[in-house]
């Protein structure tokens, strides 16, 4: 393990999976800021782009895995080599599915097209989006630096959005209520809302990775992180 | 490589990983099944119990995960080997998937308590469930023989789910429509359909793991797999 070239190679192989790494990062977080501002411009050209750019995450998912594997078998990392390969494994699922959330958001500018959309459930879409965007951004910086204390910021703030998702869903159900004709549309936008408080899930889980990765230890304690919804009742039923 | 101990022992390794996947596979289908009991018979003991059996699936992927990654950098097993490995860590995140799903459920019990629930719509709810159950219990079946056609089979039916939970959705709506103090009891129920209609996907998932452990080529071609209700529009409307 002392020589020098083997050293290199391997720090090398690291850089790689942590460049493919930060590449589906910035995919991810485009394809989910794109999905939205479709659905609220009703955009289905731009809808179909991203939806067609989903197998670009999977296959940057799927060659970040064998690599990584590879590197496992040749190197036989132990302690933080191990951690850095093997999160970097976890890292590029957890984008892959962010991907996915996207694609499925993309996957409804059609369904809602054309139905009257309340300017106040898109503006709350939009920035229920932006909150978990921003965590996105953040934790993609926390693994750039390896920064144990960021990433456990990161975590930390998923609250925010489960609170705005479960203030948006029953907003949805109020509105839906309130006119029948309203339900398909809604439906649609209720599911896209929980495609994002899933994206803030995934970045909690990323956060939690990278922390595991700087510190060797798990991040544990009250984990802010969940659905609140599934015990909402609407309100007056 | 020719010395008997190490081989027999990479063997047990293996069986190991393969024992503790079958084990996370019973637990996964009993979760599915008992959620979707306790949604219908509107048992939060039930639905309680499950929720706090969710950490059996997090521990026993955890474990998994650990198992093989030690077995890879020490064994560096190739080819047919590594898929077997891979395989392993592969299908654990979509049976603990699968139990997240089951949770979830169960977390929509208690709002959905209380309600009057549309019989017809409780038995398709049901119906799906069997339906992504038995696609979940052969493809256990397909990983127990490392049966490339049976897996095969599994990935195929996949669209009978998607057909169903398509007009289930529909269902869903119509009624939601129908009468507005349905909307919150049904959009429960809407996504508790939602996580079904993914275990199928994970289902599909497995089956493809399945394949390519056994045979080392990729399922390509038309994947019949996908949530067709994100173009869907209520009647109407």
């Amino acid at each position: 393990m002392s020589d020098p070239h083997i050293v290199s190679s391997f720090d090398e192989e690291l850089k790689y999976l942590m460049r493919r790494v930060s590449e589906m990062g910035g995919i991810a977080e485009r394809m989910v800021g794109d999905a939205v501002a479709a659905l609220v411009a009703s955009d289905a050209g731009s809808a179909q782009r991203i939806i067609a750019e989903d197998i670009i995450l999977d296959d940057a998912e799927r060659d970040i895995n064998e690599r990584a594997i590879v590197v496992i078998a040749k190197r036989q990392p132990m302690a933080h080599d191990l951690r850095e390969v093997m999160g970097a494994i976890r890292i590029a699922a957890d984008l892959e599915r962010v991907g996915d959330m996207g694609k499925n958001i993309a996957k409804r500018v059609v369904a809602v097209q054309g139905t009257a959309q309340p300017k106040q459930l898109v503006r709350g879409l939009e920035h229920l989006s932006e909150l978990a965007l921003t965590q996105l951004k953040e934790v993609l910086d926390a693994y750039s630096t390896r920064s144990a204390v960021a990433a456990n910021q990161v975590r930390q703030r998923d609250d925010e959005i489960d609170a705005m998702y479960t203030s948006l869903f029953r907003e949805l159900l109020t509105y839906m209520m309130e006119d029948p004709r309203n339900i398909s549309a809604c439906t649609h936008l209720l599911f896209c809302a929980k495609n994002i408080e899933r994206i803030g899930d995934h970045a909690t889980n990323i956060a939690e990775t990278i922390y595991y990765m700087a510190t060797g230890d798990r991040l544990l304690g009250e984990r802010p992180r969940g659905d609140k919804t599934a015990t909402v009742m609407a309100s007056g039923h």
